[in-house]
């Protein structure tokens, strides 16, 4: 599995970071899940490979205008690309009453069919399996100013190997038979025996599981989910001291707050995401207090996410920031935008 | 009067243009106005001198989305920098109800008051003084697919000079009485004899006047207005082959039918910008194209505005392209935002 940050600042852009989104697939896949989608993540997928068509779905945590405000005007690029397919969008109920407002307000037409999935209520809930065909995705109710969810998005298709010695077992000998077996299918021998792939395959290896958690000031709320997941991506506004003189009323996390969940649901691998624009300016506060804090709770892989990073979760359930990141190493120099 | 483009794509961003805003201000002054706002303008405010707490008024030349979809995000960061004073929000009718649709759909709340200017009707109109008090703003409708219109700012305080001819006349003397009359106030000279300030100053030169247009496919429409003005800003989506290959439903001008009616009003200045994407790739349709067939139909001082170009309107009507870009050349590289 495989994700991309498209923005990791808090509330309002900065020069160096944009509003929340993050790409998400899975090994191998066209299609891919777009989480949050802030004002300007079209302009961000501008500069990555991700592309607008083989979009599916695109899951929205909460609606506030820094995870969302950046829609209306994706939706209305995939219509001028002469995008057809349905596309998904998920998330707490005013989001399809924002977007037909917006749709009625300004004259947008679509030539595609949006397919609205609600979420709501307050346990973890399987969303429909049609919404991300080779992932299961499931909704967990977070705690904020306004209903807020965490996505957990689980591999579905998972490869099998075939396993010699029950290949030994059951008597099937080398043949055209292994490739079948190996695909999934039942087969029947030449001498008229019935076989079940599932009696000759390895048992699956365990489905990797990322989670990707919208504004949140009760990460213990993902404990249960966390427990089975490989990656917690979670919020971590701001330090414990900021927290403290701001108080509770924007329903934030402390980057003390999270990494204490995740280390208590024992998630091997935590990328801490949604800066408050204070630690990205020169002046007292930086990054680094975010993740000297963070680390001090927490003895997993800790990542504190930038724009346009790439990650890969790879099969032993480890993940990894990719160097060699396509989003910043395109045929045109990064910044192109920002120039004539 | 001078002016910056935010914005200089039609319908959606490319990676070297955004879509469609246009920063402007009269000579010397702090507050100023922004013309339309599509996605993304906000991120482009923070790359340049303008700043969202001295921005007085927005005027929405039309409500389709490459015109208006920043809107609430600048309306949420201007909120998040704690701005007071009221801001002018003048549009079609659209405009207030895709705004209030918004705020309530995602809990936009805002320290300070929105001032919705609904503009309408077919003649050019004058909006209220209050809107912005150092420029007189009107309105002309224009014909695009939803109400579409342009805007002409016009410089309201002239500086005068005393005229020494003048002053002789009415028998003056240099002296204290000079330096009141030339702020515009009538004395009484120490005989006795009254001298009003308008007898004795220089007529005043004429007012800078400045059209910002909308989407419209028939730009004979800014005729009259064109006449007076100095400066038309105006879309040239298409030349003219591309526009007869499209057909007229997307109601868009081409650079010949924008350049023939600047030529037609005779207006000095004339800035192309809202250009289809096809011409800012790589291929067969070039921006050259728009240029030369604008230049075939227009013999005034032609521009093709560029994202950051920056415009001064000296005072003797000549348009000026600034070198010395500040929105380019700030403290940090221009491109910072798509890299680490």
């Amino acid at each position: 599995m495989e994700f991309q940050f498209l923005g990791t600042s808090a509330g309002t852009p900065t020069r160096r970071r944009n509003v929340s989104a993050l790409a998400l697939r899975s090994e191998g896949a066209r299609h891919w899940a777009l989480v949050d989608c802030g004002e300007g993540t079209q302009h961000r997928i501008l500069r990555t490979p991700w592309s607008l068509n083989d979009l599916r779905a695109v899951f929205v945590t909460h609606l506030h205008g820094d995870h969302c405000y950046g829609l209306p005007g994706l939706l209305a690029s995939a219509a001028m690309m002469n995008r057809t397919a349905p596309l998904v969008l998920a998330g707490p109920a005013p989001l399809r009453a924002f977007l037909e407002g917006v749709m009625a307000t300004t004259g947008l037409g679509l030539p595609y069919a949006l397919d609205f999935v609600e979420v709501g209520g307050t346990a973890a809930s399987a969303l429909p399996d049609h919404v991300m065909p080779d992932l299961a995705v499931a909704a967990t109710a977070l705690s904020h100013r306004v209903p807020s969810f965490g996505y957990t998005f689980t591999e579905r298709r998972l490869e099998r190997k075939l396993d010699p010695a029950r290949l030994q077992a059951a008597g099937v000998a080398r043949g055209a038979a292994w490739g079948r077996l190996q695909r999934g299918e039942d087969v029947v021998l030449p001498d008229g025996r019935p076989v079940r792939a599932d009696d000759v395959l390895a048992p699956p290896r365990k489905a990797r599981r990322v989670i990707v958690a919208g504004d949140n000031d009760r990460p213990e709320l993902l404990l249960e989910e966390a427990r089975s997941a490989e990656v917690l991506v979670h919020e971590a506004t701001y330090t414990d001291e900021v927290l403290c003189r701001i108080g509770p009323g924007p329903q934030h996390s402390s980057a003390r707050m999270t990494a204490a969940a995740a280390a208590a649901a024992g998630v091997p691998n935590l990328v801490l995401t949604h800066f408050s624009p204070r630690y990205q300016q020169h002046g007292a506060l930086a990054m680094a207090d975010l993740e000297e804090e963070a680390r001090a709770a927490y003895g997993g892989r800790l990542f504190l996410a930038n724009d346009f990073d790439r990650f890969q979760l790879d099969r032993d359930g480890v993940l990894h920031r990719l160097e060699d990141d396509a989003g910043k190493a395109g045929p045109a120099p990064a910044g192109a935008q920002a120039q004539r």
